[in-house]
């Protein structure tokens, strides 16, 4: 356990690296690209360790990101959200040889880069299929058509396939109704691309996203490429949800004690919200969690204390405990976070620091 | 209004410079020192604005943030989080000749400090005045008492006075609620600072917070100084409970529009919780508000539309609008976002815009 004395971002690579292994062989056992999304470590030393398993293809979710992923070495990314047309310009400035995918779903998007790329560009459809925030809805028979034609007609864009991401399958409460979410996906997906065969366009690409159909299905039917994130990290979010163990969750906030009130069973930190972000998870009468705490050792930390974070300023915590496990911590001391979503949690620190102390540099949003 | 074609968190100066006129001409008219909280806007720029009106003395909310505003100027600072004893190696490194106030509120910390400042050491006793998030609660005299009594055996340290933050006035739904709050804040720290003076304890100066308290009130008995931080920008939280009006709220995040969708009355922006940070307000039927869309104009921006942000992904919103006034955008436009939480907002950003497009360069915390 390294020295620390502010809230930091630890990183245990033991179990970074046996997530990435886990994901990277069910790829192959099902024969899926394997496109990681790097929206939730955003760095390029995590990004390297994934070459060790052969895996060049990545996602992201801002040409800001392919910017930074680009610039350390990646040459093929997805931008996994419907295009910007006002970054258009950034995307000419990208060198030639690159393959970027872009995401569309309305026809005047497609109008807009047939005037406007500078070579020739790969395109995906965005599908919806049922999270209802963007994408051409699986069924829309008559906007899937309108968007294909229009794509067709430029000899600038070409379509490579379908993308969706069944985000409602991060509200799916257990394993059977992730499951649920994900073999609508499979076959609204196959709709669709039988669909578009069937106006001509051949030779679609199915891919799809999310970590917790990716890491509890187990047919993947027709599907030729899967997207999850999340997964190198997982989060008390998956947790709950039983997509991972408490064991497989590879970051944790360490955040010293600034306070002990044991009339109200309570702690206070140094690390809010600015240090895990305001994701929380609901519990009972009102009370919202915005992480759980874990006792920190040498080489990784325990299971979730008995404890909840139930309050969260700026930079101020309170723990509340549910058992005398509480009296054996003190002002001085300092205790784990494991953070309710950690892609946000990530995005709020400039480093990882490993079980070594070792500062592992990473890119931040709003920069 | 600039040309801007990724989030973007823009600011209204001409509203931040009449909010801190407001709140400089308040302090004065009540003969209270001021002491503005500088976290919420982390900006060395706006920070010198506040000299204009012959402020010197400044609030943080971290040691760190304490180095940055001693690194560029300011020599009488309050570190308003009770003192982390792992950083009293960094506080050591401050140049000598500074002014800078530690918290406490455990006689641990205080015996901490007493063994390890390299120098007289200025100090201030927290109150919990109902806030119960940390603090001595103020009618406890036992540990009041002794309190007082380890910071008089040290020779290091010298108690300056009390310092409250009634944070539960956040949770006031209206002017009458924060009056309350504020009213028992006043009682409650002068009868703090009664019994300590009763053992010997003279010339307390008294501290309060809170931005709806300091905005609202107009009795201040006994109080010397004030440290609100939020109105310099204010924001949709202030605006819910009358502490402000939209027309003062001083910074917007402005989105890229990259989808609309008629059929559900709904759009999406480019600008996540990595934009915005996930603080919302409840509305009704468990649907949150992650911010409220706003016209952009050439000078600012325009009243709250008929609409609400009602998800927030990692760089993906969705706006659910109420009525017709959805039909005027389309993709490739840009909207501006009013922020629940200004001072989160404000910190997933390395730059403010201002509305000639000039950048701004601020802290972000996590760095």
């Amino acid at each position: 356990m390294p020295s620390i004395n502010r809230p930091t971002l630890l990183l245990d690579r033991n179990k970074l690296n046996s997530n990435i292994e886990m994901m990277s062989r069910k790829a192959k056992s099902h024969s899926l690209l394997f496109r990681p999304h790097f929206k939730t470590h955003q760095s390029a030393l995590i990004a390297d360790s994934f070459k060790d398993h052969g895996v060049h293809t990545a996602t992201v979710s801002s040409l800001s990101m392919a910017n930074y992923f680009i610039q350390n070495g990646w040459t093929d990314l997805t931008v996994a959200i419907p295009h910007n047309p006002l970054e258009t310009p950034l995307l000419n400035t990208f060198p030639v040889g690159l393959s970027i995918g872009l995401l569309v779903d309305h026809p005047e998007t497609v109008l807009h880069l047939d005037k406007n790329v500078s070579r020739l560009q790969t395109i995906w459809i965005k599908i919806d299929t049922g999270a209802q925030r963007c994408g051409v809805v699986w069924n829309d028979e008559e906007n899937l058509s309108l968007l294909a034609a229009t794509i067709k007609r430029s000899a600038r864009l070409k379509l490579t396939g379908l993308l969706t991401h069944a985000g409602h399958s991060y509200a799916a409460k257990n394993k059977e109704a992730v499951l649920a979410v994900h073999k609508d996906q499979i076959e609204r997906m196959n709709f669709s691309s039988r669909f578009l065969e069937s106006l001509g366009c051949s030779d679609l690409t199915l891919s799809i996203g999310d970590t917790p159909s990716c890491r509890l299905a187990h047919d993947f039917k027709d599907i030729d490429e899967i997207r999850p994130g999340n997964f190198v990290f997982f989060d008390v979010d998956q947790l709950n949800r039983h997509v991972c163990g408490w064991g497989e969750i590879a970051v944790v906030v360490v955040c010293p004690i600034i306070g002990v009130y044991p009339k109200r069973r309570q702690m206070v930190i140094h690390g809010g919200a600015v240090h895990l972000s305001k994701e929380f998870r609901p519990l009972k009468d009102g009370i919202h969690s915005f992480g759980l705490p874990v006792l920190l050792d040498q080489h990784s930390w325990s299971a979730p204390l008995n404890a909840n974070l139930t309050s969260l300023s700026q930079e101020h915590g309170v723990i509340q405990f549910f058992d005398s496990s509480f009296s054996s911590f003190k002002v001085g001391d300092s205790i784990g976070i494991l953070p309710i979503h950690s892609c946000l949690t990530a995005d709020l620190h400039r480093h990882y620091m490993d079980m070594d102390g070792i500062l592992l540099p990473k890119r931040r949003s709003g920069d």
